[in-house]
């Protein structure tokens, strides 16, 4: 009787749970977050304190330099620009007609002040933190009366607590009135995985900087923190080297292609001030061809055809795996680079997949595709190029092909990318390495999109048609949003587990459509890792049914705020219940 | 002895023609086009006449009125403007540091006018044709002295000629010089069908009006010329009826969502000066749920749970099919909408797609889903419908269940679009019907990008899982280019294929990111139907490696001014020969 009456006790709730109207401000989903009905408005005047000292909403605000105070400054500055200029008023997520605004008649309640509270100093890691460095937790209440209070540990956490207040406004179709409909509010969040990126390849096609740091910006209101750039390929060298500037005058597409050291800084200090730390990848021994442009002696196999016998795309080119010369020729570039990219990252990117052994047959000091002969040249060659990195203060990461392919020993402190899928993390966790997760299945964002080979009339064509891409289909957000990246893991292999990136290979990607591929499907990896794939109040995945309407509300701030996101779903569906637009089998 | 004297011939007859160049200018490809290897410059005052008299390059220039010399004018502006400012330096095409411009010391020869010649009046209905009543074939010459002439019976075929010689130019780097490499040039062009489409969906996203505009332009430059609005569905109606203002008032996302009268009229002149005529679809007796919001007596179905017992995506809703009141709401419909578009659109789309048999149980003047009840009011429907286009001067087109699945007659001058594949266009020729052809396996450009659809998890989830959509995948442009409307036909089968059209239904586009699916995808098919999939030279299939070059380009061309394609293929390939990147088995 006790076992049924708790039954139909939990039934009634999971009902009332079920009927309540979908949460719909703020993605990703914070740990706890409770919220009201009353309305407070919100001026440009509003009353900020940092630490009990004044602080004003200065639009366009730019951080002199890379301090808590400045960092927060800036902060404050670009998120209350978003509510006051991006003009959210959500009718697209309300049935046409109804009536969701707060009547202006009623005369308003202002949210008079928004105190802020940093409870430890930064620590000098706060700018370019290894995983887990730094601690972006906070916790943000809004009184009904009108008092807003952020506190965190960390001026990244902040950060974090001022994007979740953003996305509690919107602006009132009357015009100049901005609110929320959601006081009182309570928040207490903090992100399961340290490690939330997104990869940009800058190589197949370039991106110029402006692309790079909108996408750092929107990458911040996502709460993501790290921006992997693969900046360099086989295709391309858009990287400036001011002691060798021939690799780039030679191996960039254009002139106009270029990244050059002040770009590079620019990059990663805007990253830095909004708590995405940018880090490159050099990625070797192969992918690298394009080097051969500049110094041909130093690389086998350049541009070789038919590619599928030496790489995995055209132009081939690696690396010679014993060569006195590419060990000259890294050192240049690691003394010229790393000291560069050192102030504002803990890592670097060493590449290491696709090597083709067939590679070395061309290599005069190696002549061999057996494994025994060139595992133990790739080993030194791995351990010659960490050294340096560490050197540098850096933290050697590498593609997973590196430990599990070719059995290479890597250092304590080396991450891994893994990206095959499969058992791939198990695997690289059951080692006990420290593993970042792309897996291609389900986080590689330019799949499923179709070849970008050309296939002649005839046997290739019988063999190419319907010309579908090697990780067919396409990702996506729900394909995305599935994934969860220490499922089947036990708790001390997903302790390895530093979090993951979503990849945006640009074979048929450049600027005109990278931000409709990128967003909103890096939002949905996003939520994933700062709030887990599961629900941790219910212990189920986490739905659809619940994420949609969030999404949709969130890629409609992107939009507003300068990011072409592709749409979530139809109008009919935004602006109606989730339910309408079910499947239901 | 001869015969192997022949192939030696022949053989080497192909090598020699694999070795040449690509062809790089010009999409989609003339009928017959030769060049030459002189420069020759252009300048912004070359002069130009028209039938002898003189017609001035005037930057924006707008016609005044849809006639021939108007349309002329403003087609002669856009071409110059679309040369002098997109500032197309094609560096992208040629390896990095390769010499490819122009020496500028060696002195200039000029392109010292361009003569354009009509040999016909046009024709009344040159501005709103039937499938072939507008001639537009085009001759064109550029002599290596620096004359240009272009000939065609009609100014549409004015419009096409302006377009092929505004791709023969490029801007040199050195600034404000824009030349032709390829003198002497000589065209002779006509297109393989008459009707070459793309098909908007403006009801289950909305486009602002410049995007409808834009996407004109853009068609123009590709030598498309219908553009297909499927303007309501069951998710919304945009389109303002003043005789009825209601429909859009209840039946729009938002009041900002709407299309006026005005704005039709001035899409369709827009249109129409560029040789694109825009024609409406009202989707029905199915895809009209909508009008319950404004109409409830008029719909059964609507938006009914869950959707699929009723319909193939939510919000279900279809007119009744035995209503009075329905034929007398279609009166005041079509009276107030076919005036409006008919002076400017040979042609009215009714619709007919996805009608569900189940919808009429629940309508009290029928309560049955069996066909034989069905098929005599369909039959009835359509009759009053396609009789009302008639009375408007227009043919009827329907979406092709009406004539094969529900065995509707339909009168001759009505014209089926098919959309189901596999042997529809055999079956709807056979039959003597007049074809347009949208196989979604090659050329529904929303394909292949995921569900729009909300799955819960559990069985549904399982259902669902990898959430891939009713027709992946993508269909790359590869796969749109490999598709001929009029494979496996007989000749006279053939003859009533008059064309086809690219789909891009909305679920999952919006403003965001309609440029970058549509482009350059629509231009892939835009050949197939401008110049066909069998290129008439060789006999054989168009070959990707012919025509990769030439879309990168056009490609190009479109983005600089000012349409958000895709690019092709990585810059790596657009810089180097097809063969680099192509896929050899």
């Amino acid at each position: 009787m006790f076992s049924s009456g708790l039954h139909s006790c939990l039934s009634f709730f999971l009902i009332f749970l079920l009927a309540l109207p979908p949460v719909t401000a703020v993605w990703p989903a914070p740990k706890n977050f409770t919220k009201g009905t009353s309305v407070l408005y919100i001026h440009q005047a509003i009353q900020i304190t940092y630490n009990g000292e004044p602080l004003s909403y200065t639009h366009g605000y730019w951080p002199r330099e890379l301090t808590s105070k400045e960092v927060v400054q800036a902060g404050v500055s670009r998120t209350l620009g978003g509510i006051f200029d991006s003009k959210f008023v959500p009718w697209k997520l309300h049935k046409p007609g109804s009536k969701f605004e707060p009547d202006l008649n009623q005369g308003q309640t202002w949210l008079s002040k928004l105190e802020i509270v940093q409870t430890a100093e930064d620590k000098p890691s706060a700018f370019k933190p290894l995983a887990g460095e730094v601690d972006e937790s906070y916790s943000l209440t809004v009184s009904a009366e009108g008092a807003a209070k952020l506190t965190a540990v960390s001026s990244i956490g902040i950060l974090r607590g001022l994007e979740t207040f953003s996305q509690l406004f919107y602006q009132h179709s009357a015009g100049t009135f901005w609110y929320t409909p959601y006081a009182p509010v309570e928040v207490e969040d903090a992100p399961l995985f340290p490690h939330r990126g997104v990869l940009m390849d800058t190589a197949r096609h370039f991106f110029p900087v402006e692309d790079i740091l909108r996408t750092i910006d929107a990458m911040s209101w996502n709460k993501l923190n790290r921006l992997h750039i693969h900046v360099t390929d086989s295709q391309s060298w858009p990287l400036v080297l001011p002691s060798m500037p021939e690799v780039s005058e030679k191996g960039a597409y254009h002139p106009s292609q270029t990244y050059s050291p002040t770009d590079i800084d620019n990059i990663q200090k805007y990253g830095a001030a909004r708590g995405v730390e940018v880090y490159f990848e050099i990625d070797m021994p192969g992918h690298i061809g394009v080097v051969a442009l500049s110094h041909p002696e130093l690389i086998v196999a350049y541009n070789e055809l038919p590619y599928h016998w030496w790489c995995a795309q055209p132009p081939c080119g690696a690396f010679k795996m014993n060569s006195s010369e590419v060990d000259a020729f890294l050192e240049k570039l690691f003394d010229d680079l790393l000291p560069r990219v050192a102030p504002y990252a803990a890592y670097f990117h060493t590449g290491g997949d696709e090597l083709n052994k067939n590679d070395s047959m061309l290599d005069d000091g190696v002549r061999s595709n057996s494994s025994e002969v060139l595992q133990p040249l790739l080993q030194k060659f791995i351990d010659a190029q960490h050294a340096r990195v560490r050197k540098a203060g850096l933290a050697p990461v590498v593609w997973e092909e590196i430990p599990l392919e070719w059995n290479v020993t890597i250092g304590d402190d080396t991450v891994v990318q893994a990206w095959l899928g499969g058992e791939s993390v198990k695997k690289l966790t059951e080692k006990g390495l420290k593993v970042i997760d792309s897996n291609y299945n389900y986080w590689y964002l330019d799949c499923g999109r179709g070849q970008w080979l050309n296939w002649d009339n005839g046997a290739a064509f019988q063999l190419g048609f319907p010309f579908n891409d090697w990780c067919n289909p396409t990702k996506s957000w729900r394909l995305v949003y599935s994934h969860d990246p220490v499922a089947g893991l036990t708790p001390e292999q997903a302790a390895l587990v530093l979090g993951g990136e979503v990849a945006m290979w640009s074979e048929t990607i450049d600027s005109t459509n990278f931000d409709t591929l990128l967003w909103p499907r890096a939002s949905a990896a996003g939520e994933v890792l700062w709030s887990g794939r599961i629900d941790p109040v219910t212990g189920q995945n986490r739905s659809q049914l619940e994420a949609a309407p969030r999404l949709n509300e969130f890629r409609e701030r992107m939009v507003l705020r300068g990011v072409r996101s592709s749409p979530v779903q139809m109008t009919f569906c935004t602006q109606g219940s989730p339910e309408e637009c079910e499947y239901a089998p």
